[in-house]
């Protein structure tokens, strides 16, 4: 039902899929069912003018010329309303001129071309593979350099893991005629209505914002690309820049045969839709205004089988089971569980992005957790999970109570989904499974973002230590299909089942435990992590430039003793005082607010949660919006050098006030002041 | 022991006067006590330099120059450490030139001279008599338009309600002598760290912002004023530029004799300081984790026996009372009660913005409810209260409880504190004592603007309605010492008695209350009031300008439907049930919550309270940061019409959203969400 036709964002069959939704939900037995409508610009190619790249010889004279649309494969592609591929907020334009090969598009391989080249991408059209960063920070750092057009394209070496014997529909792997769609805007939600719900009668800007790419971009798959790197000069790239397409990579700058250009035409242009939400409620036996959410995506690229059907399938049985027991009058959770459907994710997670900006004040009172699952399913391996600190042992509580899906693990001894997640993806230093934090690629982003709402996202996922791929290989392709899942990446659909599984059981305790399961403790190990990893790192840097990095470790050691102090009184709260278990939930539930900056960080006026962005000190990745580690490194590399120690200075005493601000939240409640 | 000495923000004496407080709080019974200490940048003369005007003849000599510090006129006054008149964050400087008398010095005073004469401020000094508006925004309006220096005047019409038989220390008169102290810093709280609090940590800015004042600035008495005045040439002004020296009004922009400058000289310069806040609290028996917050500043720019410290013996006076409650063992409050003395608050509420900063996560979650007491007496005639609706009742209430201190009311029948102020103030249209809206003029200001909470400010005053005061008479002089308050404005200290046990009767209720007395009632009827005045006002020029005002109207009536449907929930909650008493007073202690948009106010960045602010739809006061009211008055009145009509749309588009938070926070809990 869900992947018989394309749904994209903001078209009918979405629509109607919202509204099947609650209807399913209304049957089911939820108390309450809703569709909340935005008014938001999303982006679309012209249907009757669809773009594509092509390669003119000296006279001016096509010589090669993509493919318009990704060809039919098996009968159930063969659907109308396919959108081709393209990048959502391209503008559109009509580009010639030279092509640079890029690799990855980072600030690191600007530099390095700069340095060790003669080339520079100013004035250039630069070609690009998929991979390492989010695909509108390769298109904003080659329009800050000059370029005046971008080709997005999959690399075998990225996407299929290096060359394969056998593609879809023989087998998961991308085929060459495959494209990744997605949006390259680098803010989030409706870009006319940002800060605010897209209701009717809100203020709409004339103008679009800075995070609006301004040169055109389009995709294509590896089929198309090792036609254009074949017809390349330049002198050939070091090893890391190549990738596994059966071609010489090279720099370019000119082609191989004199005279020759490429060209792209982009037909991609913005239109006003509505897109919607919907939504079921199950209202709480005792705290109904406490809610539990769970969430997923419903619009896809095209059909979505993976991205995010697969996801919307389990959270359906996960409500059927639910609602089967409400009716059966045997159970009732404590708290309210909200179930959340999107519109639009795939346009900047627009759906969940105006909700949360609509109901802010209510959630921000009242959500306890946001469990999320984009996909469900996108390999059939072993669990992956993303997530704040505060829910890392529900999720491993979970995990031990669902059966394993694959049986030879099961044969093995490993017979819980938590035993072989344990052995294949070991988080040394916590003996544990390891859960990595979550970033900005789903819909649990405005609520960690904006209001500070401990989130988690978990799916199946393929063997990522052997298999070193950007995503999964039909990412975001028209062979995302229902065939795909039921033949060949989950036959039964034994590991939509287990997923499924531990979501609702995550659901339930959250809903059900009188003290919530939030792990203050395990949030604190995090920070203390973080710190020592910021410090090792840069400490030194810092100290050199006069800053004091102990009031830092002074921060997180008082955070530290409180949360020591906050458990021990917990453990002896009386459960049969409500107002005691309120009071000890509330601080539980607000300690992740307490991350919150409404002032945002430097240069992201709209992400407003700090420190749990801080781990991942060594990366390089070229965000346009620096946070503390991204600006120490610009500073390591010589990069704006005054500016980004004023960047590092306030960021980092902003840290520090955070963490006051979380210890504050767990302290005694009539001791929550505190002088240094 | 409060008036004794000067205790000017930042001094050793107002920190002494903290630690009294904590060592009183102690004494009494509280439960704890704390200091917090805040490092900002305030604004003080230089004592070895000080400030002045002169008059200098064509020769560059002096003619007049103007007393620098305040006479002595009883003992009491004669003291060390008086700072004499300056205002704070004045710049310092050095400026010759011819003045012109620019009224009360607001946007339509500038355009009076613009339109009526030849003058302009542009390179002169500009005399300006206080009240209207905000001394800040007189100087800025005059920077704006190229002044090069301001003295501000107290003028008798303004002050001492015209020509006076006998002043201060005779009656409570101002003296020729006396001026008025004042901050001209457009923004609030320290200035260098804008947003964040003042902790040792803090990232602090290099340049000021652009709240900052730019030209100098003098404060004078009509002593000195009307020597400026009787040498001024020009011709003479309208009638009601006109105040009530006994000199003939011109506009200046001369001297009577020729070649004669005004020269002033302005030391005032920044200092870095430590301003400490003093707190006591008393820890809840039942919701020790809801907080009712009572609070005064601590500072006075000289002895502030009325302001602040009149409002200090009220508070001292009150947690002494409720201490000894809870020594007896007869009384614990439900809630936690939390006396606050703030330092800094003449400086731009420095104390209570970095706290409220500081402490925005665990405020914005507990506090139900702020009530300030700035001044306790600064009249001895009726009660005045300003306050957001939500807290209307609760002061009604208290104030039938407390007896009348006035014995020819109480003769008169008048018995209560409610009757006296009923009789002065009625407030026509609802039949009860006026109050009017909280502006941004003391402690209160972050605790609405900030993080949302229902305040008030109370106090004894004069008969506003005789005497057109634009403050009480001895406002921010020398001169308020503990000889006016004992010898002339209550003797038998009455009055604060009275208003001592109409705050502290306020105080028990909020704390005891099982229900939360915040009445939703009064604040839909406040906010269809408001909406009423501004589209009668307004309402066809935005009509005609394709502003659909009908979505304002409709979004008003569906938040009263949904109020009416709340306080009839409300009336049959269970009481004994804790779960269903907390969510129906979470409800209520959030609904002023709704109305904060952490993305501010149009043009002011750190006032995020909505749409209380629209009621005084006549003011044209020249607020530099205009709201949906002073945006349509400037179209009117042709000023930046396209740039004020998008301030209209966005701001108007705000209020609507802003009205619907509101109706989903008293909503059914399972039912918050609503389609249009």
């Amino acid at each position: 039902m869900l992947t018989e036709k394309p749904h994209l964002s903001g078209t009918e069959q979405n629509h109607e899929l919202g509204r099947k939704l609650t209807e399913f939900w209304t049957e089911v037995g939820l108390d309450h069912v809703t569709l909340t409508p935005y008014k938001v610009q999303l982006s679309y190619p012209n249907e009757t003018s669809l773009s594509y790249v092509e390669l003119l010889d000296g006279n001016g004279n096509s010589v090669y010329k993509s493919n318009l649309t990704e060809p039919v494969l098996t009968p159930e592609e063969n659907k109308p309303d396919v959108v081709p591929p393209f990048n959502a907020y391209s503008p559109p334009g009509n580009i010639t001129g030279e092509i640079v090969y890029l690799n990855y598009g980072r600030v690191e391989d600007h530099l390095y071309l700069e340095r060790n080249t003669s080339l520079t991408v100013k004035g250039k059209i630069v070609l690009v593979r998929y991979g390492k960063i989010f695909r509108g920070d390769k298109v904003r750092q080659a329009e800050k350099r000059g370029a005046i057009g971008v080709i997005l394209f999959s690399d075998p070496d990225d996407i299929t893991s290096g060359i394969v014997d056998k593609v879809y529909p023989d087998d998961w792997w991308l085929p060459p005629s495959g494209a990744q769609r997605g949006s390259i805007y680098l803010g989030v939600g409706d870009p006319l209505t940002p800060g605010y719900p897209a209701i009717e009668s809100a203020y709409r800007k004339k103008d679009p914002d800075e995070y609006m790419p301004g040169i055109p971009c389009h995709p294509v798959g590896y089929g198309i690309a090792v036609k254009i790197m074949e017809a390349l000069a330049g002198i050939e790239v070091p090893i890391d820049w190549r990738g596994k397409m059966n071609v010489t990579y090279k720099f370019g700058g000119s082609f191989n045969t004199n005279g020759w250009k490429a060209h792209i035409f982009v037909s991609t242009a913005p239109k006003m839709v509505t897109t919607y939400n919907a939504f079921g409620i199950i209202r709480g036996a005792v705290e109904p205004d406490r809610y539990v959410l769970v969430g997923n995506h419903r619009d896809a690229w095209v059909f979505g089988a993976l991205d995010p059907s697969s996801g919307t399938a389990a959270m359906m049985e996960m409500s059927r089971v639910m609602g089967n027991l409400l009716k059966s009058g045997k159970w009732r959770p404590r708290r309210s569980i909200v179930f959340c459907s999107w519109g639009a994710e795939e346009y900047g997670l627009v759906g969940s992005i105006e909700w949360v900006e609509h109901y802010t004040k209510v959630l921000g009172a009242r959500a306890v957790a946001y469990l999320n699952v984009d996909i469900a399913v996108e390999g059939n391996f072993s669990l992956r999970a993303l997530g704040t600190p505060l829910l890392y042992q529900s999720v491993y509580s979970a995990a031990r109570k669902v059966s394993n899906p694959n049986q030879a693990e099961v044969a093995a001894g490993r017979t819980s989904v938590y035993d072989t997640w344990f052995n294949t993806f070991p988080w040394q230093a916590y003996d544990r499974p390891e859960i990595n934090l979550p970033g900005s690629g789903s819909d649990y982003a405005p609520f960690r973002d904006r209001i500070g709402v401990a989130n988690i996202d978990i799916r199946y996922t393929w063997n990522k230590k052997k298999m070193k791929l950007s995503a999964y290989p039909m990412y975001h392709s028209v062979y995302e299909t229902f065939y795909l899942v039921d033949k060949i990446m989950d036959i039964g659909f034994k590991y939509h089942t287990a997923l499924g599984q531990l979501w609702v059981e995550m659901t339930r305790q959250l809903a059900d435990d009188v003290i919530l399961p939030l792990n203050v403790s395990d949030m604190v190990s995090l920070i203390k992590d973080q710190t020592d990893n910021l410090l090792t790192r840069f400490g030194q840097l810092m100290e050199n430039n006069g800053t004091d990095t102990a009031v830092l470790r002074s921060a997180v050691q008082n955070l530290t003793n409180t949360v020591y102090e906050f458990v021990k009184a917990v453990s002896s709260v009386d459960k049969k005082d409500p107002y005691a278990v309120r009071r000890v939930n509330d601080q539980l539930m607000n300690v992740e607010r307490a991350f919150i900056d409404p002032n945002g960080l430097p240069g992201r006026k709209y992400k407003h949660h700090l420190l749990f962005t801080e781990s991942n000190v060594n990366s390089y990745a070229g965000s346009s919006y620096p946070g503390l580690s991204d600006a120490l490194t610009n500073i390591e590399q010589g990069e704006n050098v005054t500016e980004q120690w004023e960047v590092v200075h306030r960021h980092f005493a902003v840290v520090v006030f955070t963490l006051q601000s979380a210890q504050s939240v767990l302290k005694n409640v009539t001791d929550f002041m505190f002088t240094y």
